[in-house]
């Protein structure tokens, strides 16, 4: 075999908005034909994870390391319509706020120009003992300068 | 083997509301040790579910006849503390409000006294191609008979 | 309210064979109207958790202290009949033979008196560095215990 | 925003050979910090699903229209190594023999020239109300081409 070989989906960031494709397998779907209400917050974080990856964020060296994890302190999710067997979704993530210990995330469920869903949801970061621990100054001026970009 | 053999977990009315044993497994957990912040709305609509076996009302019937079945428009969760491997949990479930097409629901995961996660969900009854649709009138009358034990 | 709490559904050992039931919900079905097939490993892996817990074997004890975890070697499944949502199920294990390092398991996915999923696991005792490691001495006694039951 | 939108990954034919590519989330991580093990089988659908559509075969139409749906009757694997947090993994599926109504599928979990699981799958398709049923003869067609293919 020659060239390069497959890659998983890469999201990308366009202006201050992360961009994450994926498409809905059996899985995911329910006995009522539609895409289980919870694994919604399953692509959202593959979403979130995506972003802090392409911000050059190592979320497995930070929890192996002992520096600290996100967990989601809270989420508000409205769904719109469904997604079904074989959609190809796009996941498009903002940051709405940068607080010291945690982020608030506006997400969205997008199949082409409709919204299936539409989330809040505010990331804490942790450590591995629970406690609310300040974000790595890095990371926070990295989240700011996206911040930046977006009033430019 | 004598006697009667083992059996799922039941929750049970407690006045007018629903307690839903359960305990947390490895599928539950996530690398960072604590419950994966999705799989508490799994739990949740297990909860849900049980509290309408309950009532006698059957959702595979009804969704198997074409009735309808019940989709979540919209869910607020706070997660207070994580739940961990081997937790025993209980969901408490209260109906909050009783409309004509949804209900509004109120759920905390417990851990003995303590609040791990608290959520308002709202469950919209839909056809199978996704239209809200009322609720059934047998479906109302047992809802609106918990809500006036409640009262009583 | 008076008279004790719901509990999760506990397990049971009849003779040297553990019955462990559980309940279908939204969440294990897919599109297919049925149990997508990897969720029988996590209803599986559900019983052989709850046998340990029963034979007084404390995993995540184990796990924190960093003396080792059961990962699955090798699993070998027929699916001869799918179960369906709100479906009881029993899932019926057996130790098939005690090695040093793991232990080789029998375990059926029962509907009453149909098997649903026959399955053979081989669990290996692991290191968190992921190396085999022999199974603590009073484990494999509490194993053989049952072998030995079996035999009587 | 210019130019193409993401993209949800594509499995690739490499000869007879289908690769589909993936990253692992915390979702599919367990608290022992590795993948948990029926998420290969999640994996692995997946990969099965993607040579499907890569070949022009509709599952989704298929279950719609009432033609049949596969199901998996038999799964064997055996896990070697772990996949954790964040590694990039390639699922590597051949068609190892085509029956009437299954087919026989090898397929290996993948980290750069590593195999971190190893099973068989037969995928037998059958009617919605579960029994089995030739599979559709232009379906066989494209699976024979691929055989074909590899005698060559």
């Amino acid at each position: 075999m020659s060239g390069a070989d497959v890659k998983p989906a890469d999201g990308r960031m366009v202006g201050t908005t992360h961009r994450f494709p994926l498409r809905v397998y059996f899985e995911d779907t329910d006995v009522a034909g539609i895409v289980y209400y919870a694994n919604y917050l399953r692509f959202m974080e593959r979403a979130r994870s995506d972003m802090l990856r392409l911000l050059g964020i190592d979320q497995r060296a930070a929890l192996e390391s002992g520096e600290g994890v996100y967990a989601v302190a809270e989420a508000s999710i409205r769904y719109r319509a469904p997604a079904r067997l074989g959609d190809d979704l796009v996941i498009v993530t903002a940051l709405d706020e940068i607080r010291a210990a945690s982020v608030l995330i506006h997400q969205q469920v997008m199949r082409g120009g409709e919204i299936l869903a539409d989330a809040m949801v505010t990331a804490a970061f942790i450590t591995s003992a629970g406690r609310p621990r300040r974000q790595p100054r890095e990371w926070v001026a990295k989240f700011e300068g996206l911040k930046e970009d977006e009033r430019a």
